[in-house]
């Protein structure tokens, strides 16, 4: 039995597609799915109010457990009232198990079968984080979906180091589930890692949903593989994943990774491209990748993206936007941001009004399609 | 004859000091004054969005025209329909003569008769800014609010010095007045300069005054000299001033500056200080100065100023704010300066209020005495 009970609902499904609408259900309220949750690693969406984020149609955002361990500090957040009330956000929130920040920021790194070591990336005190230490963290946080402790396996391995990096895996999930002490308001979600061998994979979902988690996530992907294979692990994988519970799909990522993987039954997204790739000045739209330090778009008194309706869109031309990024203005992080978020947001609208509407696979097969000739 | 007729309505005067309170009047729209104009140097008050300005109660804001004529350049701001349109302020501005700047950050400055020669502090390149080209910009910007190119007196300067300076700028005003070509919807304000000479002061209002310009601003103070020297020059300078005419001190204040100088008839200040200081954590209240990156703030739960009626100050603890500060997210920026912003304002109202009810010589005691004692 998962501990929280009416936590994912399926509302409808494709018939051309494993694409599903679906209604996450948190105490914080409540996310249709498919959806895509704007990343606030340190308790902030970079550039915007928590407001605006609403605005966007953000229902759900992440945090980085590794980064509010380390600054200001779990017990901090608790004692203040936890992370919702810390930094304003009225929603449901999401935190990973700080496992793949250790991977990617920590220094000195020592992986053991208790936990991980590692040296922090700001001031260089060592910490030690096990499966047990990450759900302690994650509770005191209080946040609605926690992520298991997991080894993000690195790309490429052999088979016997996914092998083994699978079974650690595995080992840390078991002891997150016991380690858990709130399961009536926080769900916890177990992560099938196994690299990129499908017999791995297999073996994961088989260990970890017979642990019954509340939501099964797929790890170790977007790591630096070839993208056929990060398509080949998600549609293969995806499938063998419990029809009843939502399926995240970790750190993933282009609009069009995006589309695909939903079209495999995927519910939900997080990524800091459109974040981050906001405050490079690399802005989304269908019609073109608008890079707005471009001398070309000096004097466009046009909008960054006719087709949005966000208020950077609304209310300045990319002459302006330009300006903005070119002179270094606080501004224009806060603009672009806001409009790409938003770029997100309405995708994952349009991808569950085609779901709604049964034609996921037509409206699929039309955005790539749109997106390819765009960038020809 | 002022060009622009109705420009200026006084509608009250305090019986207990020279303060007025009025309402200035532009095509863009209408200000209250005594006003504060929050610095928008390169076309955008650094860290918020226009819509968030004007929430905060700005009814006007200034802008550099040494910065927008070096970038984007004034021309392109022209033919992208203006500066209001450029930047989606739909107010009044203001725009100083780029004289201060060109004194303050450009590099190899030389100045002649002609004009100031300088260097660009982006790229290095070499431009002349002459009384009749700063016209020029600022009608190619289309603001409401233009400003002679004076030369800013250093301090300290010898009398001659000062004198020879102040001719420079009344030979500059006389030119700036001849080079208008728009008389019909941008006012033109004439600078009073003289260093910290009283005497030449009184003859440099005396000369400016008689080219009748639509407003009159106090220049070269605020930089560098103690603080009763400039308040004894604003004190006995503003009264020589023309009372229909709106009197604008440039570059000031603290608050107690402003409400110092408010006594003495000053309608109009900027200063870069509530967004300069929000920037590195330096923020406003009444109570105390809070310097948020402080250890003492760090389990904080109150709110930045339980007198504010701000975003920030309604939805964010001290210790959040800290945290955003310390971590460094844009998010601090914008959240600080939103609040300093509106501490300003609020000032205004107040001040205006205080006006309004005949009292402010009153309210001008009590505030100076409430801020020495939070201060002490
Ligand atoms: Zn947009
Ligand atoms: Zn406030």
């Amino acid at each position: 039995m998962p501990p929280l009970k009416q936590h994912f609902r399926i509302l409808n499904t494709d018939p051309g597609s494993a694409a599903r609408l679906g209604l996450l259900s948190t105490v914080h309220g409540e996310v249709h799915t498919p959806a895509f949750m704007p990343v606030g690693t340190q308790g902030t969406v970079k550039a915007l109010t928590p407001d605006t984020v609403k605005s966007l149609g953000a229902e759900i955002i992440l945090c980085n457990t590794y980064h509010l361990y380390l600054r200001p500090g779990h017990r901090l957040i608790e004692s203040l009232g936890g992370l919702h009330r810390f930094m304003n956000w009225p929603g449901p929130i999401l935190t990973d198990s700080g496992g793949f920040q250790v991977y990617s920021l920590g220094k000195l790194r020592k992986v053991t079968r208790e936990g991980v070591i590692f040296q922090s990336h700001i001031d260089g005190s060592r910490h030690k984080i096990t499966p047990e230490l990450a759900i302690e963290i994650q509770e005191a946080l209080n946040t609605d979906i926690m992520m298991c402790l997991d080894e993000c396996t690195p790309w490429p391995a052999g088979f016997q180091e996914a092998e083994s990096s699978l079974s650690l895996t595995l080992s840390w999930a078991e002891r997150s589930r016991k380690a858990r002490t709130n399961s009536s308001s926080q769900a916890l979600y177990g992560i099938i890692q196994g690299g990129m061998y499908l017999e791995l994979r297999r073996r994961a979902v088989e260990a970890i949903t017979a642990m019954d988690f509340d939501g099964y996530a797929l790890g170790g992907v977007s790591v630096g593989e070839p993208k056929p294979l990060m398509e080949q692990i998600v549609s293969e994988t995806a499938p063998l994943l419990p029809e009843d519970r939502p399926h995240y799909l970790m750190g993933v990522g282009t609009p069009e990774d995006i589309v695909r993987a939903v079209d495999c039954g995927i519910d939900l997204f997080d990524c800091v491209m459109p974040t981050r790739c906001a405050r490079h000045g690399l802005l989304f739209t269908n019609a073109e990748k608008v890079v707005i330090k471009n001398a070309r778009y000096r004097e466009d008194n046009g909008p960054l993206d006719s087709d949005c309706d966000c208020y950077t869109c609304r209310n300045f031309s990319r002459a302006y936007l330009r300006h903005l990024y070119v002179a270094g203005e606080i501004l224009a992080m806060t603009l672009n941001t806001l409009h790409n978020i938003r770029y997100y947001m309405r995708l994952m609208e349009q991808i569950r009004s085609a779901i709604g509407r049964g034609q996921y696979a037509a409206f699929k097969t039309r955005f790539l399609k749109d997106r390819r000739m765009s960038e020809a």
